[in-house]
């Protein structure tokens, strides 16, 4: 997407996330009792899904999704590993919300980063940048009929990290600081914050005075 | 979007629309529990949602929800306002009612000058008046894991008063009769009308002998 | 969209698969108990939603959902038919099922060739092809808020069809043999699969073990 790292290594990155956001995808999906079909469809929708958004609006049709096979073939091969490891992949869940994050940190910067090089301005490019990072899941959540856990005030904090290391990425631009190294430490920041927010349980507060002055109906 | 008003004035009247339709997005975010990022979500979901939808089927990318950092701004101090204000935003849910009528009525408009703009013909150019008016509460209640109001035989009518309003503009232009103050009746018909709906419980039929001849499962 | 047909037998063929789907949502509408603007708005993302998503993908804006009059009013008028007569319609529920089935066999087929057209390469075309297919239903019910029927493992397979014939169509552009003759097969190829499916209750499996390691939540 963005040539500041070697193509190879931006390439791999960008299908490593790609990767684990099509598990948390295929594992709904099981979780959901989908047919073979509808775990390669959830799969492939939330790999792709945040990406595909972010094309289509800054106008880089056709999307990358539908241009690098890469891209395209791996959500299949996530649908095919949860398939017959799905018991295991589900056991080793904390690993998935690890590779997860990772995914989130590394979207939130390159989509930055793609959504500038098209002519936006810097807060709406670190907009697509969250959007980029977390559209997938949301994607996902509506596909299969559940509320976005991005919305839900009981999931721990998922826009945050991703709102700071696009932050942080677009403060980079502004100063004419963006290299390699402050990139990796862009994705490097919204990666720590969701770990900690994930092991300590971090939430965000719900509207002011919420819980006192109205009965739950969530 | 188009400059039949002054420009300055538009930008304005379309600032008031995005505001209202934030608010609603907002305090639906409220009634189900999320967080404060999701009641930001919702918040800009709702009310750049039509604007978006309409922007990137007519090929006006980036949409200028992404270019305008007034447009962007504006549902984030929306979420804020409902955050800390939402008993009394509720208390005062008619006066929202009118507003998101008004929004109604103006984003028709904009949104059907703004598709014929782009060379749509009339036809089509009022159905995207209609999807500007309407997308971003759908998309409100489709994130929010709700029935679209927009669809329930149980809501006053929204869906009539923006068709009408849109397809007044579609035959304003087709008479080169679009002026300011044609263009101002046309979205005062919209709102007007939907306010009327409100004031008298206005709803629409279910289909032929569905009362009768089955079960509801709605 | 392409010309391989005569161009208004490819209108013709595309205007009565637009008519199908549209019948599909409209008969859900009613039986959500939604009133008649939601019978037209779901008719209209069933019909429509497909090629819209395509078209939208490859950058073929403004889409022709919204450039032809006989697309766009095409589902308006499955609308009022549902409306007046949707006890008859129920009853011939299996004639609906073979239309809808001819609609996926066609589109498949008509949204491989028009992404290709647009440069896709051979494997992004047939997913757009499936896409064009199966989108519409997809859009359909989530607008109705339901778990879409092409992800659940309790309905009849709709991907493979889809998916068989799209293939078949790239793999005949891949060999230079694509013609009326051999696109009309390779039509009848996803037409025939649906309707076997239908015929013999054909169901794809689950994740693996999925039956035996799980208590259902679908």
């Amino acid at each position: 997407m963005d040539h500041l790292y070697d193509p190879d290594v931006q390439h791999w990155l960008d299908i490593a996330g790609i990767f684990v956001f099509a598990i948390s995808g295929a594992l709904l999906a099981v979780r959901k009792n989908f047919d073979v079909f509808g775990i390669a469809t959830l799969a492939a929708a939330t790999g792709l899904g945040g990406g595909l958004f972010r094309d289509v609006v800054i106008g880089a049709v056709p999307p990358a999704a539908f241009t690098d096979l890469g891209y395209f073939v791996t959500p299949l091969i996530a649908a095919v590993f949860v398939f017959f490891l799905h018991p295991h992949v589900e056991r080793i869940n904390k690993a998935v919300n690890v590779f997860d994050a990772a995914g989130l940190g590394l979207f939130c910067v390159t989509g930055t980063i793609k959504a500038h090089e098209y002519g936006l301005g810097l807060p709406a490019s670190a907009a697509l940048g969250l959007a980029t990072a977390a559209g997938g899941g949301v994607l996902r959540d509506v596909l299969a009929n559940e509320v976005p856990s991005l919305l839900r005030w009981d999931r721990e904090i998922y826009a945050v990290p991703a709102v700071v290391g696009a932050s942080a990425v677009a403060l980079l631009i502004h100063l004419g600081e963006l290299n390699p190294l402050t990139m990796t430490l862009a994705a490097a920041l919204g990666f720590v914050l969701r770990l900690l927010a994930l092991t300590y349980g971090w939430r965000a507060p719900r509207a002011w005075r919420r819980h006192s002055t109205a009965a739950d109906e969530g």
